[in-house]
């Protein structure tokens, strides 16, 4: 699991204090115990010794959670000089996220009840505006659940929870650590993987049945869905465009192809 | 013309100095002579004399554009110390906008063509990530036009022109003082002006004819489209959504509503 862990050498980390920090050895442990779904990422200072660190470290990897080490952590902001980390501080996302097995599970049942379940998948995207608006045109447009990359993905706090307008909480969202593997096992309960690409070649958005079982994946803006995840697409999809830049928004391009999946299954 | 100036009394007003802002009496007076379009709003300090300081305002008020009375008036940054700004300051926009009456006349031809021509309109929008990704969308889509109210909108520079993403200098952007009058030309040379609304008592997007000449216009997310420019609207269309939220980030909305306009002509 090393290339979970993102060392930095000789460097100081500055953490803004926020709502969605937590701190301290003992809570980030308890949080990794009942909650670890929610943890994004930690930050644990290297060198240090002693306590529950290297059973944080350990479980922390266990649960695919990207590792932080760092030389020294300094909370900055208004109350920061009150806080004291020793050493480990975690980043929370503000809502409560689904284990994937429950997510499996819902996508099976509602294939089984011939109800063509959908979900918005996201492959590493970066940018916590985008990820909101995605979650919240998600939620307009019905989608059963949001399924993101738990690395290299922007975290689910603050920015993201605020473009999302308050749809994080009203709909299942759920990070994993391998999304290949979780395609491949929502393909095996039904699903049908389609893959947002930019390329003329690709099928036209308008010429693809969806009113199926879906899982649609959209990619970060700069380099598209990665290559192992797009193995897992069983059509790659394109959004007929004109101009001459073809480039879109990703969270606009996401919102295009969940309103289509809408315009189909209302038509 | 007194609305369009903003008087904030007994205040300091301190502004960034970035690229898109123009100083001193002499350059703010040659760009109003020369580039009035491509002005978003002028800061002027207050009880200074003489130059052509009055000419400026009223030049300024003529073309509506938006005048910031300060107190005093102070650049920050890096180089701000070696400028001497005479107590007139112009944020320009980046892009160089086309003038009403040639995107009119642009409108009418395309409409004698039986071209079919279509338009975004931009009620009030404050959010210049939002703008720039509907300017980005607008050309990815294929309109002819982006039409702008000129108050109260965000500026054309920084945020929006990196939102943008290149696509400022792909289509014709315009700026008008009265958004109704303009909607009112528009009509008078064949435009059908649609206005986005969320109301299920609307008529459904997928159910309007949309392969017209058409005005889409949209407003902001928080008040929407301003009783006056709704006035001006043929047809009052909303996308069906599902969920408990009943809101769109409003670039997701209008890039829904544009691609569904492609949509349609492709078909």
């Amino acid at each position: 699991m090393k290339k979970n862990d993102n060392y930095r050498s000789g460097n100081e980390r500055k953490i803004r204090l926020s709502d969605d920090l937590l701190w301290g050895i003992h809570p980030v442990y308890e949080a990794l115990q009942q909650e670890a779904e929610r943890i994004s990422e930690i930050f644990v200072v290297k060198d240090r010794k002693g306590g529950k660190r290297e059973e944080i470290i350990e479980k922390a990897r266990a649960a695919g959670i990207k590792i932080n080490f760092v030389t020294s952590l300094r909370l900055t902001g208004e109350d920061a000089y009150q806080v004291r980390h020793q050493g480990v501080v975690a980043k929370m996302s503000q809502t409560s996220l689904m284990p994937f097995n429950d997510l499996l599970d819902k996508f099976d049942r509602l294939v089984k009840e011939g109800a063509n379940p959908r979900i918005i998948v996201l492959d590493t995207l970066q940018d916590p505006h985008n990820i909101g608006a995605i979650i919240r045109s998600a939620h307009a447009s019905g989608m059963d659940g949001v399924l993101l990359t738990r690395e290299r993905s922007a975290p689910l706090g603050g920015t993201a929870a605020k473009s999302a307008a308050g749809a994080m909480s009203h709909i299942d969202i759920c990070q994993v650590t391998n999304l290949a593997q979780s395609l491949q096992a929502l393909k095996e309960v039904g699903a049908w993987v389609f893959g947002a690409i930019k390329d003329d070649d690709a099928q036209s958005l308008y010429k693809s049945d969806l009113v199926l079982p879906v899982c649609i994946v959209v990619g970060s803006e700069g380099s598209g869905i990665r290559p192992l995840v797009r193995k897992q697409c069983d059509v790659l999809l394109s959004i007929p465009m004109e101009g001459q830049l073809d480039s879109l928004n990703s969270s606009v391009a996401a919102g295009v192809i969940m309103f289509e999946v809408l315009r189909q299954r209302q038509n």
